[in-house]
């Protein structure tokens, strides 16, 4: 497990508590022990103390975040910056550098504004996928959101972290549609045409004039975004929940190509998964049952859906070995779903995986995704599992995997299942991510987000141009954050003083 | 007209050339008059050589760029790069600074890959709308193109501008998928997972770990884009080209809320545009014949493509006044097409438009097109046309307009036509864009790609926070280009040394 590169001197850190107590009073700071306790890394070994907070401040405002980040200019104290701080998987709240002051926006959680004719939303960091279901549900809104498997994540967080959902608007980053930041200098900026002071569009049109600026602000230690636009979906007549199962992972080639077809040519609109050991289909999600299940979704009108499901039933059920399903939903009916599948597809959020994970060390559970990026091709995709396959029997965890497809791409996620209060196997699961990140980094399949610990090694494996990305974020690191206050070492990104010599 | 702030010293720009000749040998750089004069903005006043060049350099590499970029900022001489220097309307190739260097890219023409499965080609800037079309064409692939009225254009030079098409894939920036980018101090940088050196992904998965770049370098003087990545559309099976016909401004309400509900609700994927005077329907396309049309295309299996035909003649039908038609062809018939309407959506370009336009005063045909944003609701649709009529009344100019529906929002573009050997006149149509999009940015109408003339007038608009998006542009260019080298000026951002001060 990767150390700390560096601690803030408990010197500075009590300095910068002071000055955020007198700037916005004592009960947006806690420090005490307790506190911090529900902001550790929840899957690091329940004994290390290796990424832990000096302090949490919950701003109430813009106005808030500018005073906090001027403090840490002060007082050369790192802030590290979460929305709801769940990030599961990837490090939950916990800052890479400890003793950094974690900045929570979860008091930032005004829906500000949806627009049902445009079908959009503007938010603040601390809403969470349940809240803005829930505001869309109460207010009446013809509006879907598109959500991720746990509904108590940010909205703004999980999109920040290229976070999908699994509707046609499951792209998450792709649906951001404007931002405001706070950049470390105190400066208010609003992307796109939010530049315009009057302007009727800072949500519905998503470019600027100019280069556009969202895009820094992604998985990034550049600013703190303080309101985003995100595109919602217009509720549908209908929803489809289909699936398709099978045996064998050779079925996974025409598989694979059959559904790229379909999404290309715009019949599948929304983004399928399939897994290993997650039970589609009829059954109810049991962690580790064995078979292969594909899940997609279709909606729409009627007679289109199923036309469209026909098209896509006969295309799968061509493949020997795939049995084909499906479950329709009215609009209004999709509460009644029971399955996760069912659910999360009609963006209903919910917590049921984390039921589902915990089956494996109750609320001792630890896990790590291992999340990387491969082509929408059977071939490829068959080929990256035998291998994923090998590296997992080289360890001494079970090869438990969900592949979501992405446009023209897969995100193929396995997760390291560990129990947290055994210090040796935890170990062994970051050792093993770490180990087979590098090979599958070797063969060209790259780490979409990783967690804390394995920042670095990641951001090594983005060697093109000797590692020419790097120096790019680090001129823009030095330029937009010059103290190096904003979560330094994110996603391997420093400023300066804290560049590891190599 | 708008001055130039300033002008390149003679003595300069020569050493520049002589350093340029030495290091890419005299035939990739010209300099007589008779060559500049093919790189003028063809729409300023022919008399005025207020945005003239000082010479224009033809890399044939990377390599090449970079050394063009080295001689630059050893002389300080400013460098204004195109693709294929078209921007029809927007200044052509001509710099904002006189004096300046052109880079040309024409002979960076390679189509690097076109992956069949996946459904992308990577491309380097010189390539044209008609070279792609006529490589997927040679090369018997499953893949259409986008693309705009005007077939000439760099792909890449439209989409860095931010410019249309009219297929699912209309939205080109949002197509890209990949870019090199050359920055000022010659360093190369591949984004998104580009960085990493032998992935797998680089035009398939569209964001970077960390921080996503490929927004820089759109409408941008921060980097010289040497290689991108663009998306296509599988071939379909059938493509129906639709139109709706109608006399009364009114009926632009009730329409435009319908195609937007036919859109979010994925009935209508590609981006439908209502023009007046630009006969639409079975006509030919004449200038200013009188009335409205609304074209809009269908693409995919015959079934689902009648089906979906069927929703959109009932929603449009149902508006008093308005006539529904079609065109369908399969996909090997649309090379037949004679309608521009029929072609462009299509993907099949042509330079039909430019004869239509120079109906207006042949070979001295000039024309601005003032390119405004507004949100895609009929009401407001209806209400700026309203204003505008208004505004065009007051010039000599007429009012002709093409609208175009993206996914929430509408670009509105009205077009000034004038004689360019009339000064006269060429100085009113200037003078009536200036005035016109100063009024309907107070209403909140920003515009997304303007003329080098009215740049800085543009940039003005855009005054949320004081200017914050200026400050943070200023910040970004200092640092990615302290010598001020990169088309300075260019969507109102100076460097330094040039920043006007007010």
């Amino acid at each position: 497990m990767t150390e700390p590169v560096a601690t803030v001197a408990a010197a500075a850190a009590a300095a910068a508590i002071d000055a955020l107590v007198e700037a916005l009073g004592a009960d947006a700071v806690l420090t005490s022990a307790a506190d911090l306790a529900g902001y550790r890394d929840p899957y690091d070994y329940r004994g290390s103390d290796a990424f832990t907070a000096s302090a949490v401040v919950t701003p109430r405002s813009v106005e808030d975040v500018q005073a906090v980040l001027r403090v840490a200019n002060q007082h050369r104290v790192p802030v590290w910056t979460f929305g709801q701080g769940r990030n599961n998987a990837y490090g939950g709240s916990a800052p890479r550098v400890k003793g950094s002051i974690l900045m929570s926006l979860r008091e930032l959680n005004r829906v500000l504004e949806v627009n049902d004719e445009l079908a959009y939303a503007l938010i603040e960091p601390g809403v969470s996928f349940f809240d803005l279901y829930e505001h869309l549900r109460a207010g009446g809104h013809r509006l879907w959101p598109s959500i991720p498997d746990l509904g108590w994540g940010s909205v703004i967080g999980n999109t920040l972290e290229y976070g999908r959902g699994y509707t046609p608007h499951g792209e998450h980053p792709a649906m951001v549609c404007g931002m405001e930041v706070v950049l470390a200098n105190g400066d208010v900026v609003r992307t796109g045409v939010g530049g315009m002071s009057n302007v009727r569009t800072w949500n519905a049109y998503p470019w600027s004039f100019g280069p556009s600026h969202g895009g820094l602000f992604f998985q990034s230690n550049l600013g703190v975004v303080t309101k985003m636009g995100v595109w919602l979906m217009r509720r549908p007549e209908v929803y489809l929940s289909g699936w398709a199962t099978f045996a064998d992972d050779a079925v996974l080639a025409p598989l694979a190509d059959a559904v790229r077809e379909l999404m290309l040519e715009g019949t599948i609109r929304a983004l399928p998964l399939v897994g290993y050991g997650l039970g589609f289909g009829e059954d109810e999600m049991t962690l580790g049952a064995p078979g292969w299940g594909l899940r997609f979704a279709l909606y729409g009108r009627p007679a289109i859906v199923e036309a469209q499901f026909e098209i896509v039933r006969a295309a799968l059920a061509a493949i020997p070995g795939v049995e084909v399903g499906r479950r329709m939903f009215a609009w209004d009916e999709r509460e009644t779903a029971t399955n996760h599948n069912d659910k999360v597809q009609g963006g209903v959020p919910g917590m049921e995986l984390m039921d589902a994970f915990n089956q494996a060390y109750g609320d001792a559970t630890g896990h790590l995704d291992l999340s990387l990026i491969g082509p929408l091709l059977g071939d490829d995709l068959v080929e990256s599992i035998a291998t994923l396959r090998g590296l997992y029997a080289r360890t001494e965890f079970p090869y438990l995997v969900g592949i979501l497809f992405l446009h023209r791409s897969l995100l193929h996620i396995s997760t390291l299942f560990f129990d947290t209060t055994d210090e040796r196997q935890t170990r062994a699961a970051y050792d093993a991510y770490a180990e087979m990140a590098s090979e599958m980094a070797r063969l060209g399949y790259p780490v979409y987000r990783t967690n804390i610990q394995h920042m670095d090694l990641i951001a090594d494996t983005f060697d093109w141009g000797d590692h020419a990305q790097r120096r790019l974020n680090e001129l823009l690191k030095d330029t937009l954050d010059p103290n190096g206050i904003l979560s330094p070492g994110k996603q391997g990104i420093w400023p300066k003083h804290l560049r590891p010599t190599t």
